[in-house]
């Protein structure tokens, strides 16, 4: 399974991208579609699970990309009618081992009125203590996700109907969520009250399409129509969509760090590209941190919007003084007379006869540890660059995001544990500069910055302040930030 | 498989990369890697031979990616030895079905004096006739490769060591070929008298390695020592390097597409980088076929250089009006209510809140078939462009190429068959243009263009000027450009 | 996956085999050597759950032969721990898909107190009323199997260890079932309380064992110690065994068709090498059903220690007149010029030379459909053989199985629809012959025979009486023998 | 791979089968058959080669299983056409790596005329030496294989048609063989002058069939005509059969040990069923060494026909005393607490029940290195037996056969370093006797024994007296017999 991007060990990862469909011949062919769209929101596996009245629920799952799982017909034909939903993920820690196909999402209940299966991307913040409960009651989880209590609070749910079921589960979660659910015939959609996590709805024929991200509307043809809405439901049938909003309302407070590097270039995002928001993004960081060079060249390939933004605002030209391996994927065997930094060989490789001699400015998109970091300063000065300036496109990520996101631990982060002048002789480059927050505001588009007291977006990672109380997290000892820091 | 560039179906394409070091500890592993940073040049198979006095010679072919097939301890492990060779092909015509591994290069013979392997990229125009003579004579042909004659031809050589017998078979052999032979102890690299394909030295530590691009000797970290002359037979121990000219010398005619598409963009040719070349005719495009618009995007990935190349020379702003899907590969099922250019959708998505209203110029490397310019072109179209202006950083492609390279027959080349301004209808966009031969001359370095009675390069493809004839498609037909055209 | 028998598709097929250790270093290793030992009783599929006092509770599922699933270090390096249970088991109708590895056993279930794993041998005959009750007090059931039942039982269980969770379970559970289970520390063993499946107790060093047949003791070198008891319940730790009697006691009422076909010739059941017990067989049958012949071939392989017993009591030479192909397994392409009885050919040839002009006796285990006596009569005649004697080693089974036996529906069983004297027209022999009831009963060591008011095994497949009422099949339209049957 | 007999390692192994056809349609589905019954001949890898004359050649070659290999559709669409040869093998020395399926026959050659392929059972004594000769001739051999002597014979002759070149091959050729060779057209069949290895001729519908043994014509339906005679040449198109003798007529020297162990005892041979020659050999074997004992019981399953034989001679009670796995196959992992004789347990279990205490006869074809026949031993005697008697169904074997047979070299044989008594001893057992020469001789049909000056076998393994010289083996040191021994 070769990584979407270089140095996928050294990002944030976003979790899960979800999709359905309702409402049209071959449900699973357009989830398998739009998953596809979806993979950089989740590599390691996928599964499907649709409905026909004939052939009942049936569901796959595995490990591996949607397009070396999902494109047989050997596989397909086992997936057949017109309402489907599917689910990309990441693996997180502790789901490790010969079980771990159990914990790939859809989940899949059998209740006392009919079948219901649920795709979720977020986090649970009080899971654990969910969980304790059911199990104390007599429910037998088959898996180590989080996701997995919903199904079970909807199978002790009273209510008549799977949709209010799906209600009385989602009251008692906290957390981050959205969530793409199903039953014989219909197709359900639902965000936090806080929208933390993105839900778009499409037109597709005559019916109807949910997917994390527009871009996989767009490859199965269906026509993007709006946002779901923080803290909406929507019900999704043949004849159509209802809407209802059973959360008390909230303020709004979607992850900014979809604008930064989780979505597609080509997702809509508010209204406008999210490339054009990085090019945006590019453009705020040459103007709070100019300097004099040669070159501005990206970090491949997340950082390249925000590198051309950067040189369209400081008119010094852009370049491709890094290229990337087309072919990427495994590791090697190193021979015994070892080469230096081959790890990142096999995912880059500097165009020395650009370079040589070159001041050169670095963008990239953010910086966690720190690691890939210094080994591209390092290939970059071995090829003979006159001077390295990193410019990187979003704040210092210092905290841990809780929401859906994997983060290494607060410790590992670099911005965690180091000033801005610190990192930058850590990382031993000639300069280093990260956009402010408030410059990220201005960038997606809220012209006077970030508001303190209201905070139009979740920045968890850059401020430390989090929306919603991690609560199984304190329990595990996490500290949030005190009024000190 | 997924294929490097989104259009491997519409390009021409290299068939080959070779690769071989000697000299060092783990000659396989070294080897792995060379041909992996040379997968572009052949992504359908590869194959890797090694020496050791012990385990004498071994080897492995096999379909698929480099990365896929030789990165395991179980395969390395039966790969021992200080000397080895590689080699990554496409597939051509005629060579389908069940015994095509056999077609997998390197071949080896074992001689009265020892094995010897070989490892070839080129083409040999007289195979057909040096084929039907070599049966005649008793050899038995395990493959339907045309590279195998020259082993058959060494076996059957009088000299009395391998390199001369190397010579021996050579000088019968016409057409375009860089080789990279081995014997238990010596590592050998030829390229025939005109100097079509590339192959270069590198200095390894103790020993040394051969490759056809540059960016192979970066991988494994070795340095770049010069290109292999025309005509010259290197033949490197661990002792050294020794040089011989057993062919009548001749002017070089180095492919000039190597610089337009073959090569990765961070290899160097003649002392800069292939980026920089291809930057180049962007900006020799923009100045020969400027038009008034407002963005200029590139076809991903391979007209990315020369789109930054036009748009630094025209001042129009650079921007990622297509995004290239980083998961593609496999084919998907389609569903039934059919997806308009779902095969492109896979590929690529049109960053459609970029392009509305806008006039935009798209840059390609090549027009082969024209099949996939008029599906990008709709997709545009789609997305509300304005205008849409394609500028191709090379000269109408109206002849095939015999000489190591796969080239639909002639009449399936659309400039071939229509003029540029048929072309332009064809493909129903606002503008059309072309580099001219002497713009891509100039931009190669030639300041004073194509000089036509001595011309630089080999540039049939676009001239029908063929350096060396064709002689086994003369007897199947082949047309040869006549005076008046 | 080759079956184990020619005419698998033509036998009534035992649906699992069971086996757990305890007190061994490598618990997995013994189980997977006992499962392979047990592998004819079930082919499709087979699970092995252990624990570890570090790595917790870790387990494997596959489709296929335990040797080709459980033989791997990669796989079984995941296994590990000093306790272990085991499964294998044929499928069933209505778990075909891609879900069905779920119905693999053994199941695991997490309690509030720890976890519990068991494994099952034999069917519920109350599961779907059980099911359905707990559906709607919001149980989620992972898999189709009816063995899912006892661990949902026991999750809602109040009482607070985990054997006495499963006393609770199986007081509520009607039908045939042997049970192997394991805690973290405790291997359970329980039979029902007429005993209809075996279970036997071996030690293993410094352990013990569980196991459906004393072979699979052979091949771990355990110790046979005793058969668990009808009604009993096994608690075995390190230190020792315990026993329970949980059940209201009844009258033994073990399956008879054990000793006829499933149990493996080489087990011991009821003191007596079951081998012998068919030899036995074989000279009942001779004496009640004697005729003049050359030979006595039997049916390989299941019908030859009758087809021997047969030939020792009627002094009729044996002889292998039927021969097995050792390497039969998938189905090969017919060729357009059809082979007449090609599936047949494929698993056995007659010995023509041997068989010519001969009258020969044919011995089988038993006459499900008829499909395959028939095919075996045709390939005999047209070998060239005078006369054609069938003779079977049960009496006609006339009846389906409802305690974990795979039988077909009672209308496709040869003798519920037919006479012996049609049956013989039917087949097309000169005779057919069945062992009566009682011949049976006095072969497996009941000197009077069959005690009609009280038998001493179930023989409902023979009898049509059946010792527990089939409850859930009665709801599907079963219709049970009337008096005047 | 599962091997076919338990004792695979400890056996004689044939080395190859061989079978063909022409005029019918689907070749290929009848060679399959063909090679599937004659699987127990190779078990390593088997290899088709057809012809169609829209198709032209095509072939493939697959380690493992004719039942893995060739049934899929995918597989055998690809071997269109009315003609076709194909080969099953065992491995031998020298052959390991990653090259060997390049040793998988049938071989094939473009000759100047037309394509060959042809398929060999037996060995090339004088193969060193000529592929010495060819190699310096300028050959490129593809195989470690001594058959692909032949192909490159026929190659460089100059005879005008391929029967003609194949006679003028097979005369340089010394040793033993059978082959079964096609051209666009014509199957062509031959024995060498001894007829050591076996080669029949059947009719098929239409068509007709050469197969090494009359099972395989069985399974397609064919009817057994004739056996090849020994140095006989067939070739067969359409329309008939033509005979050639093209070599020096010679004795006839079939090997004898195709009677005790190679062929299926379904086969015919000398016109009389295999099955009844090895019950006749255990008849002689209980006049030559009768004892006393309760029970006859063969090591499965290559003994069975002559422990029937031995127990209708001697009157004592046929049994199966040790019971074999039907599943056995893959290595298991051995638990720490290690297992007595895990490896026989795996394959064999003993009847304990009904071994305990009796005086068993052990039945077994042949005694190579003798370390299984210890084995079953100590399994005999740890189940109680009361005394053990190994009767052996063939001669001593002392000599190692370089006819196409795999044997140990001549120090691993038991009875090249033991007397009888010796081996008595070695084994452990209470007796231990072998058939005699003559016993044997008059088992196949000889009525009067052996004829030592012109014995009607090659029985070289027992005698030490070799029909054709081993060349290749003198030069690499083998001793022959001495007058003295």
């Amino acid at each position: 399974m070769p990584p979407a991007h270089p140095f996928d060990d050294d990002k944030l990862k976003e979790e899960c991208g979800i999709f359905g469909v309702v409402g049209v011949a071959d449900a699973a062919n357009f989830v398998a579609l739009g998953l596809h769209a979806l993979q950089h929101r989740g590599q390691e596996a996928g599964g499907i699970v649709v409905h026909d009245s004939d052939a009942g629920f049936n569901s796959a799952r595995r490990f591996g990309y949607v397009r070396d799982n999902f494109t047989s017909h050997k596989v397909m034909e086992t997936l057949p009618g017109p309402i489907g939903i599917g689910h990309v993920r990441y693996s997180t820690a502790g789901t490790k081992g010969a079980t771990a196909i159990r914990d790939v999402q859809p989940f899949f209940g059998e209740f006392a009125m009919g079948g219901a299966a649920i795709a979720h991307n977020g986090n649970i913040t009080n899971a654990d203590s969910l969980r304790k409960e059911l199990i104390e009651r007599g429910s037998i989880f088959q898996s180590s996700s989080d996701s997995e209590c919903i199904i079970h609070l909807m199978a002790r749910s009273m209510q008549r109907n799977i949709p209010d079921r799906m209600e009385d589960a989602l009251r008692r979660v906290e957390g981050a969520f959205s969530v793409v659910a199903m039953t014989r015939t219909k197709l359900i959609g639902v965000r936090d009250p806080l929208g933390v996590r993105p839900l778009v709805l499409g037109k597709l024929g005559d019916g109807y399409a949910l997917s994390s991200e527009t871009c996989a509307l767009d490859i199965v043809g269906a026509e993007f129509v709006r946002e779901i809405k923080p803290g909406e439901m929507v019900v999704i049938t043949e004849k159509g969509v209802e809407s209802h909003f059973p959360f008390r309302p909230a303020k709004s407070r979607f992850c900014i760090f979809e604008h930064v590097y989780f979505s597609r270039p080509d997702s809509i995002l508010g209204g406008r590209s999210v490339y054009e928001t990085r090019e945006n993004i590019g453009r705020e960081l040459a103007k709070e941190n100019p300097v004099e060079a040669d070159l501005v060249c990206p970090v491949p390939d997340s950082g390249t919007p925000a590198a051309i933004g950067y040189s369209l605002e400081s008119g010094i030209p852009y370049a491709m003084g890094i290229i990337r391996n087309q072919y990427m994927g495994r590791t090697f065997i190193e021979p015994t007379e070892q080469i230096r930094n081959m790890g990142v060989r096999l995912k880059l490789n500097v165009n020395r006869a650009l370079i040589r001699g070159k001041r050169v400015i670095l963008v990239d998109d953010s910086v966690v540890r720190g690691t890939t970091s210094r080994k591209i300063k390092e290939m970059i000065l071995d090829a003979g660059a006159a001077e390295v300036h990193f410019r990187i496109a979003s704040p210092p990520t210092a905290w841990p995001c809780f929401y859906g996101v994997d983060t290494p631990q607060r410790e590992k982060l670099l911005a965690a544990t180091m000033s801005e002048d610190e990192m930058r002789d850590h990382l031993g480059v000639d300069s280093l500069k990260f956009i402010s927050l408030d410059g990220l505001y201005r960038a997606v588009g809220e012209a006077k910055g970030r508001d303190p007291s209201a905070p139009a977006y979740c920045d968890a990672c850059f401020s430390g302040e989090y929306p919603v109380e991690p609560a199984d997290m304190l329990d595990k000892g996490f500290k949030m930030k005190t009024a000190a820091e």
